[in-house]
C-alpha cells in the first residue's frame, strides 16, 4: 500500500524527479538534466555543473585512508566534467563531520587539494558541518565549448562503441580490499581502487575532435552506462566479450575471490573510463590520438546484446551497480 | 596529543581549510573563499556558486515535513546568493536516503520544486545515493556583475550597519517547535522556521544601488556574522541594543520558553535577512528603495562593542550559532 523508493530503484527515482523537472522548468533551463552534469549558457561557452556525494561506510573502500578518501571525491566530480568533455575550472567542497582527529581531518584536505591541483581545479568554496559520520559533497565546475560537448544522446545505428581503457580493475581492487585478503602483488588494482583517476584529458580529446556521437564515464558499471547511452539516443547497442579489455589483473583477482570477471568488468562501478560511440571512420582517427578499445557497435534497438566467445548472443540486462535496487 | 577537530571550532577548521587552499592556488583563482559563495569568471559578468549541506537530524525543526525540508534546501542556498547580491541561475540537488516512502520522497521533491520555481532557478541536475538518514546537498548557481557583486570585505569605519528585517523571528520559532509545546498564534514564527525565504529581491536592489560597502546573510545568527563582516574588512562595529528589530513575537516566545530574547536574536542562525555596510548618505537613500533597519556603525577596531540601553557598552563574543563548538 505505500511503496518505497527501493521498489523503484536508482534510475526509475532519477526519471521521477526529471520528469517532475521537465514538467515545471523550459527545457532550455534543464538542457543537462539527465546527463553527467548540468550546463549553464556562458556566452560562447557552456559551465558545466555536477555534484556528487559520498558517505564514509558506502564509497570507500578503506575509510581509514582519509588522503584517498579526499582525492576520491574530487575525482568523481571530475570524471562527470571529463564525461562531458569539459576543462576543470573549479571545486566546492561541502562537508559533515563526526569530531575527526585533526591530524585524520588534515590528510582528508592534503587529499582533496592534491586532487584539485591535479585536475588545475582550484578550492573555491565550502561549507562544513556535523554529522554521526564523514560526509563529502563536492560540486566540480568546468567548461566547455558549445558545439562540442558530450552528451549521452546522440548515438546512431552503425556507430562503433569504444572505452578508453581496462575494465574492471577498480572493481577487483575493492572487492579485493573488502575482502581482507593479502592485496600483494595487486598494487595497480589497489591504486585504481582507491586513487582513481578521471579521464579528463581523453575526455577533451574526444570533445574536440568533434567526432563522437556519445559519451558517458563508467562510474556505474559498463552495462548500466551502455544503457544510459541507448536510453538517451534511442538505439540499441551490441557489444562483443572477446573485445572486452578485461585488467591484467582482473581474472586472477577473480579467482581468488570466487567472482565472475566478466561480471566485475560489465557490473561493476568504480572503473572511471569513459565509453563513447563515434562513426567507424571518426573511431579510426580517433584510435591514433589515444588508447582506445572498440567494444561493439551501436544498433537500431532491442536493448544491449552481448555476443560471447563463442558467437551466441544474448541479451544483457541493463543493472549496473544500482544504489536502492528493488527487491 | 591527539587534538581533535572540535578543538577548533568551525569558523577556525574553515581558516584552516582556506589557507591551506590560498597557499597552493592563485589569489584571482579563488576569489570567493571565504565569502558566501564562489566566483567564476563569465566574461562581464561572475558566475556564483554556493553548496550547503543539510542533514535531517540537526537542520530541520520538524523532519515530518518533506516539503518543508525541501524547500529549506533550496533556501539556505539561495540565501548564500542573496548575500552576494547574485540572481539566481539554476540549482542542483544531491540527495543520500534511507528506504523512504515514496509520497514521503514525492513531497520532498514537491518541497525543492516548489522553491526553485519560488527562485526562478531551475533545477538542472543532481545526484542520488542511499544513506541512514536524509542527507540533502545542494548547489545554487547565480549570475553577478563584476563590479556589482556583494562581499563580505569592504566596511569602512563610518560606514552605518543595517539589517533587511525582524531578528529572531526564525530562532524563537524554530525553539518553540524543538519544544513540543503549542505553537498557535505563532504562526508566523513557526512559517518563518519551517519555510524561510532568502532576501534575493533586497540582494539584487544592494547590489545594484552599488551604495553598499560589505554584507552577508544571517544564517549563523547576527553576531557572528558581524565578526565575519569585520574580519573581512579589517574593522569594528558597535551597536544599540535599542536599534535591533526585535520580532513582534520574540519577547512572548522566549518568555514561554524561559529564553533570553536577546540571545535569541544575536547568536541564533535561521533568519535569513541580510546584514550589510554602506556610508551614512548611502544608507539614506537604501532607505527609500526597501525596508531596512540600522542597527550600529562600522569602527576601527576593537571587536563587536554592543551599547545597552543603559547606554552602557560592552564586548560581545563572537560565537553565534558554531557547529563543532570547542568545549
Amino acid at each position: 500500500m505505500h511503496d518505497r523508493i527501493s521498489s523503484l530503484g536508482e534510475k526509475k527515482l532519477i526519471s521521477r524527479i526529471i520528469s517532475r523537472a521537465r514538467s515545471v522548468f523550459g527545457s532550455s533551463e534543464v538542457m543537462g538534466l539527465g546527463d553527467d552534469a548540468a550546463l549553464i549558457d556562458a556566452g560562447e561557452e557552456f559551465l558545466v555543473l555536477t555534484s556528487d556525494l559520498l558517505l564514509e561506510t558506502r564509497h570507500f573502500p578503506d575509510p581509514e585512508r582519509p588522503r584517498d578518501m579526499g582525492w576520491k571525491t574530487v575525482t568523481v566530480n571530475m570524471s562527470d566534467l571529463a564525461a562531458m568533455g569539459s576543462r576543470p575550472e573549479g571545486f566546492i567542497l561541502s562537508v559533515a563531520l563526526p569530531d575527526l582527529e585533526l591530524e585524520f581531518f588534515d590528510s582528508l584536505m592534503d587529499g582533496v587539494i592534491e586532487a584539485c591541483c591535479h585536475y588545475q581545479a582550484p578550492l573555491i568554496g565550502g561549507d562544513t558541518n556535523e554529522a554521526d559520520e564523514i560526509i563529502l559533497s563536492g560540486t566540480a565546475i568546468g567548461r566547455a565549448e558549445k558545439d562540442m560537448v558530450l552528451m549521452k544522446s546522440g548515438a546512431r545505428p552503425g556507430d562503433l562503441v569504444a572505452v578508453t581503457g581496462p575494465l574492471g580493475v577498480g572493481a577487483a581492487g575493492t572487492e579485493l580490499i573488502l575482502s581482507g585478503r593479502d592485496t600483494g602483488g595487486f598494487e595497480n588494482a589497489v591504486e585504481r581502487s582507491l586513487r582513481p583517476v578521471a579521464r579528463i584529458e581523453e575526455g577533451l580529446i574526444l570533445a574536440e575532435s568533434g567526432l563522437v556521437s556519445s559519451a558517458t564515464d563508467i562510474t556505474d558499471g559498463l552495462v548500466s552506462e551502455l544503457g544510459e547511452l541507448m536510453d538517451a539516443s534511442g538505439t540499441g547497442m551490441r557489444i562483443y566479450e572477446d573485445r572486452l579489455p578485461l585488467g591484467r589483473e582482473v581474472p586472477e583477482i577473480a579467482s581468488i575471490l570466487g567472482r565472475d570477471p566478466l561480471e566485475l568488468a560489465l557490473y561493476y562501478g568504480e572503473d572511471f573510463e569513459l565509453v563513447f560511440t563515434a562513426p567507424p571512420t571518426g573511431m579510426e582517427e580517433l584510435s591514433d590520438m589515444m588508447e582506445l578499445h572498440v567494444i561493439g557497435e551501436v544498433t537500431v534497438g532491442g536493448g544491449i546484446e552481448m555476443v560471447d566467445k563463442d558467437g551466441v548472443t544474448y541479451k544483457l540486462h541493463v543493472r549496473g551497480y544500482e544504489h536502492l535496487s528493488p527487491g
